[in-house]
């Protein structure tokens, strides 16, 4: 499954709840391979940070901060305050001092010449968040955001427009930089290859499985895949985050059909949206509708459920 | 005046005291160049650690944690903790969260190619220590403790051997690695050149005071200046620290009488000692007693009162 953050995140919990896994002695042959988008990576203060995975694999490892989906349970902010008060730029990243740990291991690792993918694994060793965790690649991509301020246009990383300016610039291009030279980290195709089914979160559909989809290799892999998605947008809003933001700065609609149309009949088999949305047409996709906000684990597990019966559904009838 | 660690701080502040610098608007001309020890400097988890010129910073810049001499007041270890639970090794450092942003900061600056002597002046901007802080070189140079187990020879970095081992592995030999082709930092000689006088404050013989007179033309040039020591050792012990077995390891026997023997008269001009030690005698070298303890703030400012009258004393002798 490609993940984003925290729709991503959150909707894993609901599937592995749903498959029973992670429950104790409970035996289950069902296992979760996550493709994480690493576009949102950045390195600040010499510390290598990868939002997406680390809220995956936090969230998954019970180490969240779960009123805020994001960071670690009982952060403390000394470091990023003793940085402010050096003058050290930039102030307007959320370095937890938890949090930092795990960057300062993942920096350590890659400069002593370990991939992503291995620095995952080990991060993971500790969280054990019952799934395996891939990066969608080794290699250095970046997610920028080209705004025009008058006639000023210049590109920010996709962190600075999201945290510092909370999305509120008008973007004009969202570019996944590096992307072409790119390669899916090992065993990204391989997992598309052995799925079952593949199911797309209700994640950021532009800058967080979209850039998992520019990836040479992971759309190709995909379209042979049975694979449905869950609208992150419900009646015409992002259910959480800015995606309003960067669907318009890709020209798309905020509406749960103009998502799966965007994405396409090639890639989805099934999408499903919520019972407000249930007039959402897309040729060649099915869609389904069912109340999609993921309030609680219940109800999240719930939708996880949904997700995988239509998978199931739909492979039955293409067999 | 060369400074070590905890003794060089506390009694840096005692000399600023005595001569009135930082208190407040009082007028004053006397100006107090430190020059500081790299020679314990170490690289951990990418962050750049310069325990000597930190404790001066932090000690002389109010920061210090006031009971233990070293480290930041009020300080959590929340990133070492994290570490620890990754695995990240070593776990012997105290690193704290306060302090890293230090060292984070430092590490990114000398990435950037800033020199050790123009980060500790940007470090300072924040700290105001009152004093011009200098380290002893910008070249990369690291005491190493050449320990024998048997017939296991190995050499551990200082701090390893120091923190870990609490200086406990009998040491055969304490090396500047690296002091041969170092050079003093930008206007260290010349702030030598053009002192009135030159004390050294009660710090480690070997690995703090040492280290710096290893760096080629710091010793040299001291020898044409007046300079008056204090004895770090009382009665035959290290006042603090473990500075016993760092002579040890260099064949000079712990008490005041051989470390200003050790000094040498082309070295020293005076030598203060406490009273317990009255009886020492060095030819050349002018030898006062007096109590020595740094119990207080008010009894380290007459301590490096005492010194700053025994150097002006001696230099009108000189004249």
């Amino acid at each position: 499954m490609p993940a984003g953050g925290i729709g991503g995140a959150r909707f894993l919990r609901g599937l592995k709840a749903t498959l029973g896994i992670g429950a104790g002695a409970q035996e289950n042959k069902a296992t979760i391979t996550v493709v994480g988008n690493t576009g949102d990576d950045i390195t600040l203060f010499g510390l290598r940070i990868c939002p997406d995975l680390d809220t995956v694999m936090y969230t998954l490892g019970g180490g969240i901060n779960e009123s805020q989906g994001w960071g670690r349970s009982g952060e403390t902010f000394t470091v990023k305050e003793e940085l402010a008060a050096y003058g050290m730029q930039p102030t307007w990243f959320g370095l937890g001092d938890r949090d930092a740990a795990t960057h300062i291991v993942r920096a350590q690792m890659m400069a002593a010449g370990y991939t992503l993918s291995e620095v995952t694994e080990a991060l993971c060793d500790r969280w054990k968040p019952g799934v395996r965790l891939l990066p969608m690649t080794d290699d250095r991509v970046e997610t920028h955001v080209l705004v025009e301020e008058g006639q000023d246009r210049r590109a920010l990383h996709f962190q600075e427009w999201w945290i510092r300016h909370r999305a509120a610039l008008p973007a004009s291009e969202i570019v996944l930089v590096g992307a072409e030279d790119s390669a899916p980290a090992p065993g990204v195709l391989e997992a598309v290859a052995e799925a079952d089914i593949v199911l797309l979160p209700p994640s950021n559909p532009v800058v967080s499985v979209g850039s998992i989809l520019s990836v040479p290799g992971i759309r190709e892999a995909l379209n042979s895949a049975t694979v449905v998605g869950v609208s992150p947008i419900i009646g015409g809003t992002a259910v959480r985050g800015m995606a309003d933001a960067c669907l318009a700065a890709i020209g798309v609609e905020s509406s749960a059909q103009a998502v799966a149309g965007h994405y396409g009949p090639e890639l989805l088999d099934g999408w499903l949206v919520d019972e407000v949305d249930a007039g959402a047409r897309v040729k060649g996709v099915e869609i389904r509708s069912r109340p999609l906000y993921m309030s609680d684990p219940e109800s999240t597990a719930a939708i996880a459920r949904a997700a995988l019966d239509l998978a199931l559904e739909l492979k039955e009838h293409r067999a």
